[in-house]
């Protein structure tokens, strides 16, 4: 059934992982050669897909080419609780119907990712709707108070006295039970995710099933490359964002940071990646292997043609200036959330003062992104990238970074 | 409706109580004359009563007796969870036949002290056993870990890293939320039920009930005046005991502990218990007061003809000896759970020394509450008070207490 050997297939999992618990477990529950159910919960709370939940995505992915069955399980039951994972103040529970709105957003996002014949949709309450308030207390004598305030964010809620509500204790227990009635052999999460996720190996243990492996995915970084990647910092690039958006953002990207986005949400094999890493390494243009990632996500999130019309416009409002191949990239630091045209000229040495910058604005002799501007007072946000010019041979790169 | 004003019903409330909060309440309430809904819940786990239960029950009684209504409540829903209260384990759950079994035992000795038909019956399965784990789940959001931990017991487990199972903290909503259920006026508790009475008060807050009042009762001492009365101390009156073992223990009372007695079980009203101090203090012998109350719970228990009948036998056995008026009262201390007959009279000066004590026992001059003994070598246990006679002349009641 498997499509690769127990050692590519072990490959093909472990890429961009952050722990697997436990690994040699998982080697032989691979050699059974039978397809492993593949389970990852999801909270109906955000629907909005951006790149950062590609990470799981793309390794949910992974597991259905080499042949496994994955569960892409919505927690509709538990939306009614709130998640408070990785949080320090408590949700408030959802409406039926919001859980049953987003539920439908989500599916019809996921698929652009997931191979929709060979993925189960479930949802909790297919178990705990069913299920009786002595149900959840027996449930609740699987754990102890102590073990459960030490998670890492439990454990600091305590300790500064922010309140936990009990409910927040039966949620991981909740999740766990989740793998066992889906008898998982696998679950997949983020990092922040792992106590709640072995918390379902423990309550398989209990229940007589094997306890299932632990994948853990890292959090992706946004834009800036420092923070996780998250709406609210403004560092994303969204699944649903115009095919010029997202191609402009990823080309936005540092060289490091490209490769990392490589490593965990393109589907690209980890050889065709290795090759690609060699011809920048033999002189190839960062440039063009970023088009290669570039084409890829809005091929992915939207069609093939809108990718390829996103990289002509790219090429065309970008490159008609010539820029150099050794186009000069600096960074320029700000303690605000952003920083003014004319300073920032200033500081990236574009002109020699921010008088000589305003006049220059004034003459029309500025441009961003190849598009002259009028205002020399104009806010550049921190976490953006932009090619500035200043008349004909004066170019640069600038980044506008948080000085930290 | 009330049988008496407000002012000598809060006298007959208060009587013997720890704690109630809040009395001012209490005394609003008792003014609109409006009967009060009283409860107590009971855990099914020990039916087999004694008199350190009857303390609470008496109480229930004294409202019944003025009017209001009382609900005895058993926790056959929380018998599935055990009662951590004041435990330092976890407790099994019970069956569904054993809460049966056990629900039956309690209703068949409770109607001894409560008038069957002011007492209403309840369970709390009829409320519970219709809620979905969701329904749990949004209890369990009603209060917070930290609130949890601060109960007595919790808190030194948790300190002392002995577990806590996480149902054992929703124990206390359940039994709260018991009160909202029942919309209880009052609820009646031990001292160690404190806090999840208040539970209940905070419950019915937020469920937009007035809350109710908390009215906590000490916990009995047991027959050696100083540890709480239990069967495992062995040191209790249970009320399906023999009428002559219950006649005999409560004679075997000191005088204080008499009068706690008096004030904790007793139905005689407060004037009635006034007037037998004075008796006392005027130079009435005591051993004819603790007669009363003898009588009295024997009565109780069983009938008035099985009290009159201990109490003929008690005097038949215990006072054809004539025992002195002046009869000595000594305390005889061990560090051991019991001290050998030889050197209690030694240790009594009854004998000059264990070798008087040996030869008079083997003599047969040595008598135990009226019994020729045969056995200087006889373990006398701690907790227990004898006449003992040697001889004639010599005599003494003497109490065994361990060295504290």
């Amino acid at each position: 059934m498997l499509s690769k050997s127990v050692e590519n297939s072990l490959d093909a999992i472990c890429r961009g992982t952050d722990e697997i618990l436990v690994k040699s477990e998982l080697a032989e529950r691979l050699r059974t050669e039978k397809p492993l159910r593949v389970k990852a919960g999801f909270d109906p709370t955000a629907p909005d897909l951006h790149l950062g939940h590609i990470v799981l995505l793309q390794k949910m992915r992974q597991f259905q080419e080499l042949g496994h069955k994955v569960i892409f399980l919505i927690g509709d039951f538990t939306g009614r609780i709130g998640d408070p994972s990785g949080r320090s103040t408590i949700r408030p529970p959802m409406t039926e119907q919001e859980i049953q709105e987003n539920a439908a957003t989500y599916a019809s996002q996921v698929f652009k990712i997931l191979d929709k014949d060979q993925t189960s949709v479930r949802f909790n309450s297919e178990w705990f709707g069913q299920q009786s308030a002595g149900d959840m207390i027996k449930l609740a004598a699987r754990h102890t108070v102590a073990r459960m305030l030490e998670r890492e964010d439990f454990k600091k809620r305590y300790a500064s006295q922010q309140p936990i509500a009990i409910h927040e204790f039966l949620y991981p227990l909740v999740q766990g039970y989740d793998s066992v009635a889906l008898q998982a052999d696998v679950e997949l999460g983020g990092t922040d995710q792992k106590f709640n996720l072995l918390v379902g190996r423990e309550l398989q243990k209990e229940y007589g099933q094997k306890p299932q492996i632990v994948i853990t995915m890292p959090l992706l970084e946004g834009l800036d490359g420092v923070q996780k990647m998250s709406k609210s910092l403004n560092n994303y690039i969204g699944i649903d964002e115009p095919p010029k958006d997202i191609f402009g953002k990823v080309m936005s990207l540092s060289d490091d940071l490209m490769w990392r986005y490589y490593e965990l949400v393109s589907t690209r094999s980890i050889a065709e990646i290795s090759q690609l890493k060699n011809r920048m390494e033999a002189g190839d243009n960062p440039r063009d292997i970023k088009f290669l990632l570039a084409h890829e996500l809005v091929g992915r999130f939207h069609t093939k043609s809108d990718a390829d019309r996103a990289q002509s416009e790219f090429i065309a409002q970008f490159q008609k200036g010539e820029l150099p191949a050794d186009l000069e990239a600096k960074d320029i630091c700000t303690q605000d959330d952003h920083i003014l045209l004319a300073n920032l000229l200033k500081a990236a040495e574009l002109t020699s003062s921010t008088s000589e910058a305003y006049r220059l604005v004034n003459q029309g002799a500025v441009k961003i992104d190849e598009e002259k501007v009028g205002d020399a007072k104009q806010r550049i946000p921190v976490g953006t990238t932009h090619v500035i010019r200043v008349g004909k041979r004066r170019i640069a790169k600038v980044s506008v970074i948080r000085e930290s």
